[in-house]
């Protein structure tokens, strides 16, 4: 029997941890979908390694995820969102949504004083991808981009309060305190979790791209009648490309729950 | 015309940039000798990789680095040598330097009070390689292993001096307060770049693995005979998996000097 394409997954990749803080706002959002989450936890991190690099691993966890039936994709990582989405949506037969063009257009929105500031990694803010997003909506705003590379290891630590990772904040942030931004973008699915620090430093509302992308992907099952409802039992995969007890004690944090029902998979010859 | 067996290169491979800290040391201890380095850019970091993905990575480069022709094979990465060096010396036939076992010795020779710590990457703690190597030596010598997973990241970012690293250090090192510890091993190759902080707040003697592998080197191809003598013009070639240009930049740092000659190759699929 075939599976009628609304009662299809939702599809989510990341390059590890990180997009569980995705999958946890679409759960919010969304929570009478399945949900099949792919972490390529070999591989990560994504955010330093060249766009060619991250093209070549974005495309096999796509093709992996999309093997397993969805209905739609979430490119839950930033780095990925930032330089592979075209070639992602070229090749892949149903909805892919990025975590950049929801946030940017959170940003263009909220904005008056035409000033918004966007932290991420190495490549998410070397690729300018928030820029050309926000740019494309609203040419005249000012789009800064501040590359932010010891959050995600920070987070990873579980450090995410505490004198240190404060101090690593106020370090990074100081541009802030030298022009009137509107609204701070966190372009890296790690930095929800040390969004009071990041708050508390920064003192301008905050953008969360993961909040965004899930009302993106409401948004669009809609439109194309794929919501499902009444499912009172969702089932949620997940897949990790190296150890599922590592996956599963630091996912926890980022999920905000508990995480089992873990296959390890290779990709790509790792 | 065949290459003399004392004419061939010294092999080194590392995950990353790292390794070039053991290149230095190994320039300064046979700077006669032609040298090939191998960094693993596009999969760096091993530190935080199930030992069956580092052994996997570990073999991949030992074979290509194997394929150009040397006459030894440093493992200048800490995280392949406690968890792969068994493997790698199996498959490899020319003598094969880990930097475990040289730290190792130095560390069991200098001890009074029989009370080692040693401080590397979560796998190479959680491994146990030094305090193995360390009891092989000596079964009644302690040996307490410190995890430092934010080190790297530190030093990667350029931050190798200031407030936030020294705070950080005395987070991770506030057990050697504890007890009356002889010496520190500095378990990771990028250590050495921190070295000046550690060492004042350790306040005991650091023992750098990366000195005591160049040591090891010389004394084997003394031994064997191949020790390359009266080379005015030794040449150094780089291969990398991920980008030349960020290699050569951070890179910089660790080596002391600048890096040309740089290839960069694919391994096993990455």
């Amino acid at each position: 029997m075939k599976v009628p394409e609304c009662n299809k997954s939702i599809g989510i990749f990341d390059s590890g941890v990180g997009g569980l803080t995705v999958m946890k706002e679409v759960m919010r959002e969304l929570p009478a979908e399945d949900i099949i989450y792919l972490g390529d936890t070999a591989r990560v991190p994504y955010g330093a390694r060249s766009p060619e690099t991250v093209t070549k691993y974005s495309l096999e966890c796509a093709r992996f995820i999309l093997s397993k039936g969805i209905k739609l994709l979430i490119v839950a990582c930033n780095t990925s969102s930032s330089v592979s989405l075209g070639r992602i949506s070229e090749e892949v037969p149903v909805p892919v949504v990025g975590v950049v063009n929801p946030g940017a257009r959170a940003a263009a929105f909220m904005t008056e004083h035409k000033n918004i500031a966007v932290i991420g990694t190495e490549t998410t803010i070397r690729s300018g991808s928030y820029e050309k997003a926000i740019k494309a909506i609203d040419g005249s705003i000012n789009v800064t981009g501040i590359a932010c590379p010891l959050f995600v290891p920070l987070v990873e630590e579980g450090w995410v309060e505490g004198e240190i990772t404060t101090l690593v904040v106020r370090k990074y942030l100081a541009p802030l305190r030298e022009g009137s931004f509107d609204a701070l973008v966190l372009g890296c699915t790690h930095y929800p979790m040390i969004k009071d620090i990041i708050s508390s430093v920064a003192a301008i509302p905050l953008i969360d791209s993961a909040v965004e992308t899930a009302k993106e992907a409401r948004r669009i099952l809609l439109e194309k009648g794929l919501l499902r409802e009444g499912n009172t039992g969702p089932s949620r995969k997940f897949f990790v490309t190296d150890s599922p007890d590592k996956f599963a004690r630091t996912g926890m944090g980022f999920l905000g729950s508990g995480i089992s029902n873990i296959t390890k998979i290779e990709l790509g010859g790792n």
